[in-house]
């Protein structure tokens, strides 16, 4: 058995170019975690972040990129007890996913659903965790209500237009280009607003007989604050996941008063570990049974050799994506 | 029986002077509603910002001043079958509870404890009410956890202490004398920061090792919204009932994201009367007997007579106040 194994890192912050394999030692399991030879990585925005030198693994993290991963287990490490050498995984990681093998708490893992492949299910933790957790446990969608999705033909947005669908909502979402408006109706979202031609805010009240919406979910920050503000419904609340148009804004929180707003935010790699735990044992009861039956899955734009990851990563640069772009190791 | 009464208005909005007694019909309980008549009424800062012409009432409200009262139920109108004439009660109205008789609706009022005055108890539902929903419902606060209350001399204040401890939170407030502090430390604040004398920020970070603190309850806005999102720990949830230094305001949202904060709102007097019902059936169950053993109560600062309403108002303009300020009718 081989204790090395090939890795990616960043060695100088820059472009996709920056990317670099590297030999590094395989990795032990430690107390309750589980190495997993990891056939499919997903690529993530926080990758490219973390890239350009703008998103440092938080502490106790390997600088091996890589936020989740599907893969077979290998070993388990002492008290972990859930999986077995040989069972399929897909798992959330604070890093270290782009790698040949990888460790993972084995409360961070869920069992692939036989109808899945190792690359889709690779596609599947990040994406499912952020909404699970941002749009059910954060904003409390229920059955019925109203959710904007900006950002609607991303990984993220695919999920959540699938997921909210799935659990009785209508679901509006933002998006680009025709393309991705399109991609985003037909996987069921209500309505596509095509944000460089309309106004999103007075999209979302004609489309709720003026009432606003009762959940959105947003990555964009920057002036969409605002305008988030005014698009909620009362008692409405806003999931923020990013800021890709930057946190610093001039805000007149007036409306959050008046309709009874909830901002919140969150990331998921800096949670600790049990709270990620909490999350997978939400999905494995909730969702899992959905993946397995088809009913919601991930959207797959693109799939890249690993020793073609600067290729990958120039994919979500050129931002033409719909959907996740995967990592295939050999 | 008399078909009018003495209530008061505002003729012109404007100083102390501006609050006119006028005689007005009797009002007359509708569906599910009882005739109360009022032998105390608690003065607000909503009160004082309706009579500067700040805060017209909601929609369908009366113009006649006052969000909470207690007095004895005279007469109950179709459908409301939970008070009988003669019972004491304690409520919350979107307006008309400086005057000699008000209708609420029963789901709004609470029996009053025979161990209550009927000025105590009429000092007790707008903060009551607000406290609950605020730092119990939707900030969460839970025992062991630690809270930042500001102006905590306040009559939102001196009940938010006093529940927070009642429940087994940690306190910290602010106030703006040592007077003030004092009085907050006696009502059970384990610790009172004079906030022209020490940065809260930090005074929050020293008393809880640096943690920061998990629920804040602040009226004031301004600058202290960046505070707060500085003094909240991970996990922290802030509640804004009001914005004395006004709701427009520069922030970096960063720690919304890294600390997974949640920034939450709301006015109590706008909400529909069945959500008032939910945290009125709340507060029989959990509060109503602590107010009835004395383990918590009304801090009343000073009593006008009803004809004194604008001596009553000149008080709270002051701001030299260290809880409630009543009118007491005849």
């Amino acid at each position: 058995m081989s204790l090395s194994m090939q890795a990616i890192i960043v060695e100088t912050p820059g472009g996709p170019e920056a990317l670099a394999c590297v030999e590094r030692p395989r990795p032990l399991p430690g107390h309750g975690e589980i190495l997993v030879r990891v056939k499919a990585a997903g690529v993530n925005r926080p990758d490219v972040m973390q890239r350009k030198g703008k998103y440092p693994p938080p502490p106790g993290a390997p600088d091996i990129l890589g936020l989740e991963l599907a893969g077979i287990v290998e070993a388990a490490g002492e008290g972990a007890t859930r999986y077995a050498p040989g069972d399929r995984v897909m798992a959330l990681v604070a890093g270290g996913a782009y790698a040949q093998y990888a460790v993972v708490h084995e409360t961070n893992a869920l069992p692939v659903p036989d109808a899945l492949s190792f690359v889709e299910a690779g596609a599947i933790p990040e994406t499912y965790f952020t909404v699970w957790s941002n749009v059910f446990v954060r904003a409390g969608l229920r059955a019925g209500e109203t959710i904007l999705v900006h950002g609607g033909s991303s990984g993220i947005g695919t999920t959540a237009i699938q997921l909210a669908k799935a659990f009785g909502a209508k679901v509006l979402v933002t998006a680009g280009n025709k393309e991705k408006c399109e991609a985003c109706r037909r996987l069921g979202a209500d309505r596509a607003i095509h944000y460089g031609e309309e106004d999103y805010v007075q999209a979302a009240l004609e489309a709720t007989e003026g009432r606003g919406v009762d959940v959105i979910l947003d990555m964009v920050g920057g002036d969409y604050i605002q305008r988030n503000l005014k698009a909620a419904a009362a008692d409405g609340r806003i999931a923020q996941i990013a800021f890709l148009q930057g946190p610093k804004v001039a805000l007149d929180l007036t409306p959050l008063l008046l309709k009874r707003l909830t901002l919140t935010g969150s990331t998921l790699r800096a949670r600790p570990v049990a709270m990620k735990a909490e999350l997978a044992r939400d999905l494995e009861e909730k969702v899992v049974p959905l993946l397995a039956r088809g009913e919601v899955g991930p959207i797959i734009d693109s799939v890249f050799p690993f020793a073609e990851v600067a290729a990958a990563h120039r994919r979500m640069d050129e931002g033409a994506h719909i959907g996740k772009i995967v990592l295939e190791m050999a």
